[in-house]
């Protein structure tokens, strides 16, 4: 192995790693080991300062884009050249786990100390991200912050977004970089060289395999909608059912109709209902409006189009005395990693001895924006029993520190060329 | 018609009881005419506070009870005579309207101090009762404060009822109580010699037949459940659907079951899934639990009980992945009014050349209650195409007045008798 690589390598502090897991776990903490840290809360500004006051420590240069992203920098030989990146989301689900997205923030700045305290110099800077709202589970939809800075969607299409309670995006963004003045301010959209992610796999196949690091190669495609169904509120005592406008008992016809749509024997279609918010949300009044949402998503481009297609009109058809209103809120195409980044991943795993597969990501990954505008890539852990988007999610240390290490031989390799 | 009962009648002031319902109307005012004043809210207070200042510039006496059931009496000549009662209820649906409810306790009201203007002494007081959350559209069950104060369920088995926000009853009622300091406080449950409950009709039958005043002469069975659904969340791109234990889709799987269960050609029988709450309610995560209502009513006392006795077993039948745990929150039979009241009213209503016609009630009223303790009855007013639960909701001033004085001869009859 190359000299400088491994001395980097050897730098890679697994219980400092793990440590800096469980003190984030603490921002934002639920019970049953969970973590509730909704992109632009209060906790998520608490693990910004957090995440800053360890890139300072190294005297790492830290700065913000408009839409709160968050980017740590060690300098290169060479200023001005297109830095490689690497980072991840430090937002959760309301009920998720200690683990999903801020691995791969602590990971990469693992591998910045790790290349730093090695006193390896490289040609390229490199950048760690922490991406804005990856979860979506506050302000939908989700892989915001990259989508926005790799201009694959538009600030001013998020502004107004609210969340359960009516919270604004804008004022809680605005409320975000407040709180943290003393980031330099940054465009979206600098070049980057290259981009590495690294994640728990959220599925079952490494730990059933026995396998360490996931090279990944690619991510299925997705389509998210809003679908709201406009009816009437009335009196559920009074009110015969054959004039009523019932939103709610037509938001069940639509979803049975959804079922029917996405039926697949093979089960490698995902389809979801997660959200629904129902108004007025009283017992004895008929519903006067539903708005649900819909996750689909599928490996294969052709699949995924004409489901994604045949939702609308699918709920038209559906619906018999309400409207229905079907907003798209997410489009994402099945992403194909590039194989240079891949294969550089590949290469370093098997130079540290450790055991590994190829394979897609079923979720979606700030990578997946990141890949449209650089070469990019993925690193997979595993997870206990592929767990996550839920407080029982967790990890091993030795897995977390491997994928650190493989991260850091990956970064170097590619700061260097 | 007898002196006392016309001198009294005639001081029944259409502009005073309209300019009431406006002045109520204001509190928890929404847009399109509607009004949101949810129990043991800051406006169920204000509204408190303005009844008890009408009451006070009579001199009548106010007092609470221990779920905040509001009373105001004219004294009898028979101080130690059970009163004759009437009233109704403050608090609105979500997104309610002007009248249902409101309209009882002004009509009431005006009935008392018509009664007192025109100078008429009884022999038994005569007492307006304001029942604390009648909706239940913010705290279930529905009809609370009437359940409590006749004895039918225990204010204890309702202390910790939480609203959508997560506030729980016992505090919101601390605060109500604590509001309306001067009130003298009494038991639950004195005995009452009648009671009589003016509504607006909320269903279309007066309107469409041009009858001012509906004779009341019952209320239908009504079964209320909450079906909580206990799944466990996971990420929506990674876990297949055959891994998931998806609270939602199982959800809408017995609510299926039970649009079977209760198909009715006739159209008699009253279904509804008017709330729904989702856990954890983002886009990306599976449903780890959903909580909704189900609201059952017939006239019919077998068929409302045979259909309430299979809510359960089919909901646990049409579950697959998931618990499910199904509350009875509300039982209450088909109730027959008394048949003296009934007819002293209908004798009042043609007496004044009101045109009439008896009907039952498609809603639960605190009448229900009342009944079970006391002859009571009630008379309805029409609103404008039975629309209820609705900002949508209206009535004519005419009508409501001519309601207040049925309602004050009525009262007065049953006062010195």
């Amino acid at each position: 192995m190359r000299e400088d690589v491994r001395d980097a390598v050897n730098r890679v502090d697994d219980n400092r790693l793990w440590r800096r897991h469980m003190e984030m776990a603490q921002i934002g903490a639920i019970p049953g080991n969970g973590v509730n840290r909704a992109a632009l809360s209060d906790e998520d500004i608490a693990a910004r300062k957090l995440l800053i006051s360890w890139a300072r420590a190294r005297d790492f240069a830290v700065s913000v884009d408009g839409i709160g992203n968050l980017f740590v920098r060690r300098a290169g030989q060479d200023a001005a050249a297109p830095p490689v990146m690497t980072g991840s989301h430090m937002d959760s689900q309301p009920r998720g786990g200690r683990f999903d997205g801020i691995y791969g923030v602590l990971a990469g700045l693992e591998a910045l100390e790790a290349i730093d305290a090695a006193g390896v110099e490289t040609q390229r800077p490199i950048e760690l991200v922490a991406w804005t709202n990856e979860e979506g589970g506050r302000f939908p939809p989700c892989t915001m912050g990259s989508a926005v800075y790799t201009g694959a969607r538009k600030l001013e299409d998020f502004l107004e977004v609210k969340d359960n309670d009516g919270v604004v995006l804008k004022g809680a963004l605005a409320k975000t970089l407040a709180a943290t003045p003393d980031a330099g301010k940054r465009a979206f959209g600098a070049p980057a060289a290259a981009y590495i992610e690294a994640h728990i796999e959220q599925g079952p196949r490494l730990e059933l395999e026995k396998k360490t690091i996931g090279v990944v190669t690619g991510i299925q495609g997705l389509r998210w909608f809003n679908i709201e169904v406009l009816g009437e509120t009335a009196h559920a005592g009074t009110t015969p059912l054959n004039l009523r406008k019932d939103a709610l008992r037509e938001a069940v016809a639509i979803i049975n109709a959804l079922h029917e749509l996405t039926r697949d024997e093979s089960d490698t279609l995902r389809f979801t209902v997660g959200r629904m918010l129902v108004t007025p949300n009283s017992p004895n009044s008929v519903a006067s409006q539903v708005l649900f949402s819909v996750d689909l998503r599928h490996p294969d481009l052709a699949t995924i189009d004409r489901l994604g297609k045949t939702v609308e009109p699918t709920a038209e058809k559906a619906a018999r005395h309400c409207q229905v209103k079907v907003t798209p809120t997410l489009h994402d195409d099945p992403c194909v990693f590039d194989s240079r980044v891949v294969d550089t991943i590949e290469k370093w795993t098997r130079e540290l001895k450790l055991p590994c597969i190829r394979l897609p990501s079923g979720a979606s990954h700030d990578a997946m924006y990141m890949a449209r505008v650089c070469p990019a890539g993925m690193i997979f852990v595993p997870c206990e029993k592929g767990i996550s988007h839920n407080e029982a999610e967790n990890a091993r240390p030795e897995d977390l520190a491997a994928g650190a290490r493989v991260l850091t031989a990956a970064l170097l390799d590619l700061a260097n060329c």
